[in-house]
């Protein structure tokens, strides 16, 4: 075995970045002191995220090339949620330096990959030793002459629609905490999460007055967009999509589970939210969440029950 | 004391972004998917680092304002070596729940102050918990128009020319593993370089063919201009500033010595390169780093010096 410390520093850098495509928005790659990526809108979207070991992933649970893929996702749905369109990411890895080279190679392979999906590519990074794996992810994207769709644009009137799995993570999560691999489906939307990056742009065109990408629960998010802008979002539960394979607690994955990176917005009524969407409420004046008429308080779904 | 696990992720947030001044590059701060940042040349420079505690600084070593300072530096020297006017950082922390919050608190002054320095400011970022403080910086600029500065562009009959102190982040950091506290300024500029932001600018309208911030060591990093380049560096040791408070080991510490982040540079032999600058060598074709004729190899110093 190869550990990233027999490399060092730069041998590790060749080994990880060297292989990987770089896309038509990269004027620049790794190797220099900073990356050029292309910013044709004259503003750059610019997200980062941290991932820590067994607090974002554990290894024993996911495969490098898994952790790779959700760490790229999570930021590049926070790039489209934005109505931006991904460009780069910067990697930022640290790791113990007996740490497999292979293992980062499957790693990168995975955030590569994930790239690829979003027309994103791996643009420059940074890679230290640490006690512990953490991932320091950037994302950047373009808008593309138009304007960034916030979370402070939602009017009373407005629909509230979704598109995406919800509470997939969560409930997959909860399986493989209780030493379970199954249902498959709920265990890998853990693993790596699909946020359907068309649906950003699907939004925009039907007039999207707010979008974000559901990354702490639908719930707590659209509390966000009901702060931002200043209303108040009902939610009717029955309209929630829950699969069955959600289980008996379904709902409540649904509606609190994060992480799958689902898109939820607000529509003017007028305009029709896209047809792959599902809409789940409406925008009140007000404040705060309200589902089937009760207030989505801060104690969290618990406390809603109660 | 308030921790930040009293305050959780969005009140921390808020306390921490609450007070920062937005610079005009700004034009969506914080508190959304993802920020919006002025790239009017149509590209972006993005580059970014991990800081690990007790790796790259130490809190008992060092204050929260010096650890921001240091950790923006180091990033904007970065986009200033390209020859680009940084714009904004991100700012991921990742920090034990007990951490008081306003040791958070004064970390972010120190990073709003660093890029005040620069003409930037912190645009976004993320906070998780995490056992050890661990840093995640982008840092974000602007070429105005004009092509990147690399290290590939160094030519042969090119001067070698450093701007910025050599030496002084190494001896310092010498001087704290001893258990002293002085000399006082070598200790300072360990816990906060101060890049000369402006030698970026002043080596471009110098007509310099290559530049970078001296983040690993002179001689390291002249390395790769020459690999970048395919060309020869060749120093002369006795033209390299090694002011008296280095001490006896003055020498070793300005060639080999990292994170001061002087700027290094290559010029044309036409182009005189700016007063402020100190020639130190030449370009010559062949390979590698020479230093006084000497070849200066992969074992360093040491063996350099063996």
């Amino acid at each position: 075995m190869t550990t990233i410390g027999d490399l060092g520093e730069f041998g590790l850098i060749a080994r990880l970045t060297g292989g990987l495509p770089l896309g038509p928005d990269v004027a620049l790659g790794p190797g220099d002191d900073a990356a050029v990526v292309a910013a044709p809108d004259g503003r750059v979207v610019a997200t980062c995220d941290l991932l820590v070991e067994d607090r974002h992933f554990r290894r024993d649970w996911s495969s490098p090339y898994d952790i790779g893929r959700k760490a790229a996702a999570q930021n590049l749905a926070d790039v489209a949620a934005m109505g931006a369109r991904p460009t780069a990411l910067l990697v930022g890895l640290a790791a113990p330096a007996a740490t497999d080279a292979a293992w980062a190679q499957r790693l990168y392979a995975g955030l590569a990959d994930e790239c690829a999906e979003a027309g994103a590519s791996v643009a420059g990074g940074d890679v230290v030793a640490a006690p512990a794996v953490t991932l320091a992810i950037t994302a950047l994207g373009d808008l593309g002459g138009r304007p960034p769709l916030t979370r402070s644009g939602a009017r009373p009137g407005d629909l509230v629609a979704v598109r995406g799995r919800l509470g997939f993570s969560s409930a997959g999560l909860e399986a493989l905490r209780r030493g379970e691999r199954e249902p498959a489906e709920l265990v890998e939307a853990h693993r790596r999460p699909r946020p359907p990056y068309e649906a950003a742009e699907e939004a925009r065109a039907a007039g999207a007055t707010a979008l974000l990408d559901v990354s702490d629960g639908l719930l707590q998010d659209l509390g966000h967009i009901a702060d931002a802008s200043g209303v108040r979002v009902e939610i009717d539960s029955a309209a929630v999509p829950v699969p069955a394979v959600l289980g008996p607690d379904g709902l409540r994955h649904a509606l609190t589970g994060g992480e799958d990176h689902a898109f939820a917005g607000t529509f003017p009524p007028a305009a029709k939210p896209p047809s792959t969407w599902a809409v789940i409420g409406r925008v009140a004046e007000g404040t705060g969440v309200v589902v089937d008429g009760r207030p989505y308080g801060p104690g969290g779904w618990d406390h809603f029950r109660g």
